[in-house]
């Protein structure tokens, strides 16, 4: 499915920018990228300099999805850069702008772009640094969408970077289950159980024993309270064994010093 | 509940991800940056750049996020940075380190973060660009969090730019978690703060040293691992309290027993 989606930069001016938007793509899984500038300059700037060294902006900013800038096309109108699409979403911080069609926040959008990327082709637009996508530009969208924003009242507009903006809408969109997103082995792969977490409480108290806690703070020492701070001991079963091999020495250690 | 919460950057070492830092933090409405170096370099660039034009990196990144870079605040060591914190949060993008922890992906992990600044403060943690958070500084987190990217089966260890980690991560938990946590009822307001936290652990160091546990299990004694211990004790301030208490009596007995 992601790859039925292209990233479409829509008078981009700043090369690294282009280069943040596709290590972006490349860290959600998505690889088309296309570029509507009437001048060829910045997708080449960020391209060539690729090429050359990687200290310099374009792929700095891109950092592992070289391949990406390399196969990013460049489209003179923005018409022929969405013809193949069926979907075509334009992204606004709304800002000045006088919107006079629908706008939904990002996170209520997901939904209807993944139902059509199941069936056809879809294009994500973002517009240049200065002045996000026009209302020219936003008539070829059948969807827009909005990243929601902090704007406290008669706060100044807002306008995100475009790195960060196409970051968060494909997380957006990846987060909602595109398939292929990657596993996480590690969710309480090995949590303690609940015997071994009574092991620890039994240890614990009787600690608390022999030492003379349990004589100088009693309320402390009660087993229900003990257990309570016992649950809390140990993410694994690794760390629990380490606190029953400390709480065994402690045992040890204070019985050393009474007298038999 | 956005004014509870502090992004550190630890290790940062480029002003201008500084500054897109503080954008990304502006656009979602947080305000409190705290950035850990040893050295004052990366923050003070950023910073001084800001007073003297805007055409270079550190505020050409921030934007109109100057006032959160003017008052971020630098630390030497990450311990300062959280102590006043109840919940302290690391990023991790997992690659190829050997995490022997439960990771909660992202947006599983906002409504317990939610919960938690309802009732305390946290801290977002995200590491230097060059190798995110290390074991250690993971040491001192009591949640690990990773924003599920997109890697297909033998692809190489993915990272994500840390001006778009930070979008990311400020936006999941603008997204949902943060507006309607404010109707869960918090039980045990009283969270302990990393200070709290930081005392068990040496507390903890030195009763396994002073009983004998240390020199038996060297490997589990090691100041990382006993302080990734100590992030799970104490639901509350006064079960920390308890645990300071009982720490201190097993040290003190066990020096009863050392010949002096």
């Amino acid at each position: 499915m992601r790859a039925r989606l292209s990233v479409v930069l829509v008078g981009a001016r700043n090369p690294s920018n282009i280069g943040a938007a596709a290590r972006a793509m490349h860290d959600f899984g998505f690889d088309t990228l296309r570029v509507v500038n009437e001048y060829a300059p910045p997708l080449e700037a960020a391209q060539i300099r690729s090429e050359t060294s990687h200290f310099i902006d374009g792929s700095k900013a891109a950092v592992a999805a070289g391949h990406i800038l390399a196969n990013a096309r460049r489209f003179d109108r923005l018409c022929d850069a969405i013809s193949d699409c069926t979907l075509v979403v334009g992204t606004t911080a709304i800002g000045e702008r006088e919107l006079t069609r629908p706008v939904l926040r990002l996170n209520d959008a997901t939904e209807q772009i993944g139902r059509a990327l199941a069936a056809g082709s879809g294009a994500l637009l973002f517009g240049s640094e200065k002045t996000g996508l026009t209302n020219e530009q936003l008539s070829y969208c059948q969807l827009l969408v909005t990243i929601p924003m902090f704007a406290p009242q008669g706060s100044r507009h807002l306008s995100m970077n475009l790195g960060q903006s196409v970051a968060v809408c494909l997380y957006e969109l990846v987060r909602g289950g595109f398939e292929g997103s990657r596993d996480i082995p590690y969710i309480g792969a090995d949590a303690p159980t609940s015997a071994s977490r009574e092991r620890i409480t039994q240890l614990l108290l009787e600690a608390m024993a022999v030492t003379g806690y349990a004589k100088r703070f009693p309320a402390n020492a009660r087993e229900h309270v003990v257990r309570q701070m016992a649950q809390q001991l140990g993410a694994t079963e690794t760390e629990a064994s380490t606190w029953m091999g400390f709480l065994r020495q402690v045992v040890r250690s204070a019985k050393r010093d009474v007298p038999s």
